[in-house]
C-alpha cells in the first residue's frame, strides 16, 4: 500500500470537522465512504463523502478545482449515481481518497478556513436526502455462512445432514433481481403471494404471513471482467469497490413453496435494501483476520494467501410502530463467514461469466456460533417456535406490519469506529 | 386494433422490396422485426428493421422526415439499442409499424423511388453486423413447458411423481444473469467448473462434458412497473414489446451439483444467446392460438379470457465443425406452453417486484410431446443414454466444441410466414 494511502488509515488523524473525532461517530476521517445525495434547497442528485455529521460535496469540491482527477473527462461527481467515478479506476478511488483525507484533516487550511466554499461543499448529513449510491447492472447473492446454511437445513430438511455436500466445495450463490434494490429508509411493503397451508390441498393467494430480514453484507464490483476471462481468487479484491449493509427481505411462506426447484424468486424479488454509503475496501484495511479454517482445503480456483476476512460489528435492531425504543435482536460479525468475497467472485466468474461496474453480490445471511447472533428471524425464532421478547412489551416470530427494521455495523478501531450507517426498512402493510 | 394497425397484417400485402415477397422469407412486410446494426462502412451501431434480403435504416428515415414520432424529442433511432424507442410507448410502436408498412408497400413511391435516399437507408442484411437489439437491465427465466419439467423431473427425481406440486399452480421462475446474454453468432465457450464424478468423493475441476442447448423464446419488456405495483394478467400483454429466440446454454453436470438449493447459477451464467430481430406482438397477432387445458384452474390472479398463445413453429439445428450440413434435432411449436407470456408477467410482479423497458423473460425450455420435439439434448437424447444420430455420419449426447447450433421459429401465415431469423452459436473450447 503507497504511503499516502497508508497515512489516511491512521487512527491519529483528526478532521476539522470536530463531529468526525467522536469515538462513536461512524464516519470518521479514517472512513470517508461514497454516496449520492441531494437536499431540498437542490434537488439535483451528485456524489458526497460521508464525515461526522456532514456531507462533503465532491461535485462542488471538483468545480473549484480541490480535486484533481487523473483519467477524467468530465465531472463524475455530478451524477446521480458512483459508476463513472468508479469506472475512472483503483488508482482514481485511491488518489480521491488521499486527497478528501488531506483536505478534511485538522491542519489543512483550504477548506476549513475558506467560508464561502465550506457553505457551498458542506451539507449536514440530516438536510440530505440519500439515493441509492450506485447504478446496479446485477444483483448476485451468496449463501456463506456456515451456521446460517447449517440452520436453514436443520429446520427445512436433515439435522443430522444438514449441510448440503456442495456447500463446503463452493460458495453456493444465486441470480438475485436488481430491480428492486432499494436505498435505506425506502418503505417496504409486505408481498402478496401464494401461501401453501398445511391443511389444504391447494395453495391460497394473500399477504406474507412470515416475513423476515436477512442479516447480510455486500460488495460492489468497481472493476468487471470480459466475458469468459475469469478473475482469479488472488486478483479479485483488486475489483472490489468496498462494501454496504444489505438487507435480504425474503418472505418464508412464499419461499418455501416455490423455491423447488429453481431456488428462491417472488419470496425475494420484491425488495432488497441497502445501506446508502459505501465504505471502500481501502478504509477497511486495518480491520481484516483471518477466515474461518477451510476443511476440506477448497479446489486450487478458490484458494488465495493473507487474510481475507474482515471484523465487521453487525447488529439487527427491531422498533414497532410507535415505540420509543428498538430492541436488538442479533449481535454477530462478518468474520465468522466461511467464504470470502474474494472467493465468491472467483467462484462467479470461473465459468465465465462476466461482471459490471456496480454489480452487487450480497455476502448471504451472517449468523454467528451463538443462538442471539443468528442473522434472521427464521433462525432467532426457531421458525416462529420461540418468538422473541421485545423491550417495551410484545413478541416475535416474524415481522409485523409497522416494524422498523434496522442493520447497523462497525469495525471497531483504538479511539474510532469505521461504520457503514444505517440500512433501515420500515413495512407497510400488503395491497388488498 | 385500430384499421391501420389491421392492414399491416394483411396477407395480401407485398413489398417493392421483392425479396420479401418469396413464401419462404422470414421478413416479409407483415412482419417488420427491430434491431440494431451496423455495417463495415458506418459502424455506428442504430436501429432498423429487416425485410427480405435487407435492413432499412430507422435512423436515416427519421432523419429524412420520413417518420413521425409523436413524443419524441431526439432521434431514438440513432442509439446503439432500442430501449429509448420502446419507451416511447405502444402508440409509437404501432404508429410507426403504420409507417413502415405504407412505405415499404409496393405501391408507394415515397422512398422506392428515390434512388439517393434509398441508398443510404437500405443495407442488405448479408453486409450488416446485427447487435444485441436492447440493454437488458433484467433477465428472468421460466420453466413452463410441462413436457420439459415433467421429463427432468422423471430423469432426475421419481417418474412416478415427476411435476413437483407448485408446478401447476404457478409458473415457476428465477432469476438470470443479464450481464452475459449475447447476441446471435457470439461464440460460446465452453465453461469450466466443479463436477462431481460419480467414483469421486470430492468433486474435480475441469471443462463441462455435458454442455447442452435449451429451446427457449423470450419476450422484452415495452413498459415496465413500478415497485409494488404489480401487472394485471389481463394487462399483461400491453407490457410486452416482442419476442425473440433464446438459447439457455446449460451445462448439465455443472448444474446437477451446484443448483440444491438455491438454482442453477454458473450453469448458466457463462452465455444465453439471443436472436437479433425482436418480432411485435403485433406482427404475432393472426397467429394466436388457445393455451392448453389449465388444471386446476388457477388463482384468479393468473386468470385471463381470449387466446395467449401463439403458434410459433420451432426448430433446433446442429452442425459439427466442417460439416457441410446441419442436422434438425428438434422441431416443436410454442403454442404447447401450459403457461402463457401474461401469466408469466403477473406472477413475476404479484410479490410487487418492478420489470423495466427491456427486460427480458425466457419462456423455459419447449419440449412438445413427442421425442423428437423435446428442446434439449438432456430430453432428446435421455441424458446421453440414446445419442442422436447425425447427417453425414457421427452421433452425439451433448454438445461438442465445433458444433454449431441454430435455432429458428416461424409462424406459418398463407402465402407468407413471420420468421424470427436464426438464433446461432458456436462452441469453442474451454480456458485450460
Amino acid at each position: 500500500m503507497p504511503a499516502d494511502l497508508h497515512a489516511t488509515l491512521d487512527p491519529q488523524r483528526k478532521s476539522w470537522i470536530e463531529s468526525a473525532n467522536d469515538a462513536a461517530c461512524d464516519f470518521p476521517i479514517q472512513n470517508l465512504p461514497f454516496g449520492v445525495f441531494s437536499t431540498a434547497g437542490h434537488t439535483t442528485a451528485r456524489v458526497g463523502v460521508a464525515i461526522g455529521d456532514s456531507v462533503v460535496d465532491l461535485a462542488v469540491l471538483h468545480e473549484a478545482g480541490l480535486l484533481r482527477l487523473p483519467t477524467a473527462t468530465h465531472n463524475v461527481f455530478a451524477r446521480p449515481a458512483l459508476n463513472d467515478f468508479i469506472a475512472l479506476g483503483r488508482d482514481t478511488w485511491r488518489s480521491v481518497r488521499v486527497q478528501l483525507s488531506s483536505l478534511l484533516a485538522r491542519d489543512t487550511a483550504t477548506l476549513r478556513d475558506d467560508a464561502a466554499l465550506r457553505q457551498r461543499a458542506l451539507v449536514k448529513l440530516a438536510d440530505a436526502k440519500l439515493h441509492l449510491p450506485v447504478e446496479i447492472p446485477g444483483y448476485t447473492d451468496f449463501y456463506s455462512s456456515k451456521e446460517h446454511a447449517t440452520n436453514v437445513g436443520s429446520m427445512f430438511r436433515d439435522p443430522k445432514n444438514a449441510l448440503l455436500p456442495n456447500w463446503s466445495e463452493m460458495p453456493i450463490g444465486y441470480n438475485g433481481r436488481a430491480s428492486s434494490v432499494v436505498v435505506s429508509g425506502t418503505p417496504v411493503r409486505r408481498p402478496n403471494g401464494q401461501l401453501k397451508l398445511p391443511d389444504q390441498d391447494r395453495p391460497v393467494f394473500g399477504a406474507c404471513r412470515k416475513l423476515d430480514i436477512e442479516l447480510e453484507t455486500g460488495f460492489i464490483i468497481g472493476r468487471g471482467n470480459a466475458l469468459g476471462e475469469p478473475i482469479a481468487c488472488e486478483d479479485a479484491e483488486a475489483h472490489i469497490f468496498g462494501m454496504v449493509l444489505l438487507n435480504d427481505w425474503s418472505a418464508r411462506d412464499i419461499q418455501q413453496w416455490e423455491y423447488v426447484p429453481l431456488g428462491p424468486f417472488n419470496a425475494k424479488t420484491f425488495a432488497t435494501t441497502i445501506s446508502p454509503w459505501i465504505v471502500t475496501l481501502d478504509a477497511l484495511e486495518p480491520f481484516r483476520v483471518e477466515q474461518p479454517v477451510q476443511e476440506p482445503q477448497p479446489l486450487e480456483y478458490l484458494r488465495h494467501a493473507g487474510n481475507h476476512a474482515f471484523d465487521i460489528a453487525l447488529e439487527v435492531l427491531l422498533r414497532p410502530e410507535g415505540a420509543s425504543e428498538a430492541t436488538t435482536i442479533s449481535s454477530t460479525n462478518f468474520r465468522h463467514m466461511y467464504w470470502s468475497m474474494a472467493q465468491q467472485l472467483a467462484h462467479h466468474t470461473v465459468a465465465g461469466c462476466n461482471t459490471r461496474v456496480g454489480d452487487l453480490m450480497g455476502s448471504g445471511t451472517i449468523s454467528g456460533p451463538t443462538p442471539d447472533s443468528f442473522g434472521s428471524l427464521l433462525e432467532l425464532t426457531w421458525n416462529a417456535k420461540n418468538p422473541l421478547e421485545l423491550k417495551g412489551g410484545g413478541t416475535r416470530g416474524f415481522i409485523e406490519d409497522g416494524d422498523e427494521l434496522t442493520l447497523a455495523g462497525w469495525c471497531q478501531g483504538e479511539g474510532y469506529r469505521v461504520g457503514f450507517g444505517a440500512c433501515v426498512g420500515k413495512i407497510v402493510p400488503a395491497s388488498k
